[in-house]
């Protein structure tokens, strides 16, 4: 694996040389694993000029952090405790000779730029903006089959759930069964907080669970994910509760699975990320749902669950392969409930078949 | 509790108002929880020079949320998607007539804060520091009586699981089964990722539960605490597993018992932070652990679970009555295990019969 992230460091480093740093910071904990293999809690990467370093306040074992840290990185750990590695990795760079650090001025607060600017006052601090964020959005096959084991991992937990008794128990009670069996079936822990919705909140995107029991006739929405190797994949599901669901039951869920089919359908290389978007909001649209409607209809999953790139009208770009996206339309009707229908899917070409599904749960509407 | 969220914007503002700004920006989700009641997702706090505002990119029921939003609290909604509401309060704060506006530089990053000034530049951007987390630092008897029931409840789940058969589980499933007892309880959730560690682990801070299973012999060492109305608190006890433990485990379980015992017995209003770490650290020092101990040996808890004050040798600061704390000193040994005793309590003076200990369960060496 080590060469994997002396690859993706080689990759910004001639990044940030194009745009005229010749060292960058890397503080935001998903990047950091992404460059370095783990991130230990409070640890920084610095890109050097001369070389790269994992900069931490302890000995990287003593911190809590998911992952290993590449054995080829150097790690340098802080003299005395309340240091700020950010402020030692400046320190580091101006070492090394650079002049100038790129920083992630979207992710560093304005008190430790400061910091960093009073203690090496020579060094010049740049923007590195979302360079790492952008490098992460298509994966290769290692990262896309740590996404495909998690994503038949949830697909498991959800089936089992599915098999059990549900009327009568709680939407907290559900979410922690869901946990659990995520966790049974090899998942390091949930991608998110489990939302598990019954009645007037199914639909309800992020719904936290309450203590509402399921009740017969309820609509009840889950949507939950497992962590793999640090990847997170997420599924959505809602079902129907009892024999029979209502006729406005069937028609709103068909038509969320008529819309969450037409935006499965526009992934390809070359698709813009906004015409996604659109294919599915229309057909919410044009059945006059327009208000109240998500500001996405899906976005990118991997190292965190909610990243580049955004599927909503006003984003800019066109999906690549291999870019794995969510494709998550909902329509939640207040106080009645509504409908969410969610996958995991891997953007490829027609010529290898087109999207891949990871997410594989039955979307037919079943009464449980 | 209405009244409650306006007393503490007042004594916010008055602050405020003393180091020359008319109006602050609370973006920290904790602090803007603790002023307006709750916290929606992407909200920030305007205390404004005429007007308190909840800044929100959506309605507040619409966004995952803790609390309920103080209802003599304005909501401002931002119209579109995409807006940052740090920005849209910037702009209000201009609106209302205000010059400068002090924010949280430990919280805000350089990117929103930089789109601040472009948008408002006659408006002056100072820094709140650690205002609002100060005022959090004392708890009126409402909060302390949310962290008091969370006690009981992380003290409930705690006693359950002792009852049970414990070897051959693996750790991830003990936590995960202390996290669903909380649940059943009556918590919120856990207040942080439960710590389950055997054998080796044993001992270890903040330790990730992996799927090693308890084996005699074992110190079992377990840290967890209960969210309950947003107030967090922490327990964490060592166990012994079979029926003997072994002399070093005895001396050292002793050795950690005597320290986390020589800081409870420091908790006083007027004690100096550092004084309390110092009285549990020596113990540990005086028996040749100087090595590898933890930064600190407490810290306040609230509505974080890690908040000021910090008990560590470089602390700045003296306790006060109704300030609830951790005293969690810990030894781990590299390759054997360790122990980690910590309680929650409350400060309270000697004439309220001095510390109020919150986490009931023994502290005896259980062998299980």
């Amino acid at each position: 694996m080590s060469e994997v992230y002396a690859a993706r460091r080689t990759r910004l480093r001639e990044r940030c040389q194009a745009s005229g740093s010749a060292a960058a910071l890397i503080s935001r904990p998903a990047n950091v694993r992404y460059l370095a293999g783990a991130a230990p809690q409070d640890s920084v990467l610095l890109i050097g000029k001369s070389e790269d370093l994992l900069v931490c306040v302890g000995p990287p074992g003593d911190r809590p952090a998911e992952g290993r840290p590449d054995e080829a990185l150097r790690t340098h750990i802080l003299p005395g405790a309340g240091g700020d590695p950010a402020v030692a990795a400046a320190d580091l760079a101006a070492g090394q000779g650079g002049d100038s650090l790129a920083v992630e001025e979207h992710h560093l607060t304005v008190a430790r730029h400061r910091a960093m600017r009073s203690v090496v006052p020579r060094l010049r601090l740049t923007d590195l903006g979302g360079a790492v964020e952008q490098l992460r959005v298509v994966k290769d096959e290692e990262e896309i089959s740590c996404l495909r084991i998690g994503a038949e991992i949830a697909d498991q937990a959800l089936g089992e759930l599915l098999e059990s008794i549900l009327v009568g128990r709680t939407e907290r009670h559900l979410a922690l069964e869901l946990e659990r069996r995520l966790v049974d079936h090899g998942a390091d822990g949930p991608a998110f907080p489990t939302a598990v919705a019954t009645g007037p909140n199914s639909g309800r995107r992020a719904h936290r669970p309450t203590d509402r029991r399921v009740e017969e006739g309820d609509f009840l929405s889950v949507c939950l994910g497992a962590t793999y190797r640090g990847y997170r994949c997420e599924i959505g599901r809602t079902f129907v509760i009892g024999t029979s669901p209502a006729d406005w039951q069937i028609d709103l869920y068909d038509l969320v699975f008529a819309a969450q089919r037409a935006g499965r359908e526009m992934l390809a290389p070359g698709a813009a990320y906004r015409d996604v978007d659109r294919a599915a909001r229309q057909v919410l649209d044009s059945a006059g749902y327009a208000e109240g409607l998500p500001s996405l209809t899906g976005h990118g999953v991997g190292l965190e669950i909610d990243e580049d790139p955004q599927l909503a009208p006003a984003a800019m770009g066109k999906l690549d392969a291999c870019v794995p996206v969510t494709v998550e339309p909902g329509v939640h009707l207040p106080g009645r409930g509504g409908v969410r229908i969610d996958d995991t899917l891997v953007v490829r070409p027609e010529a290898d078949g087109g999207p891949e599904l990871l997410t594989i749960t039955t979307k037919e509407l079943l009464a449980l």
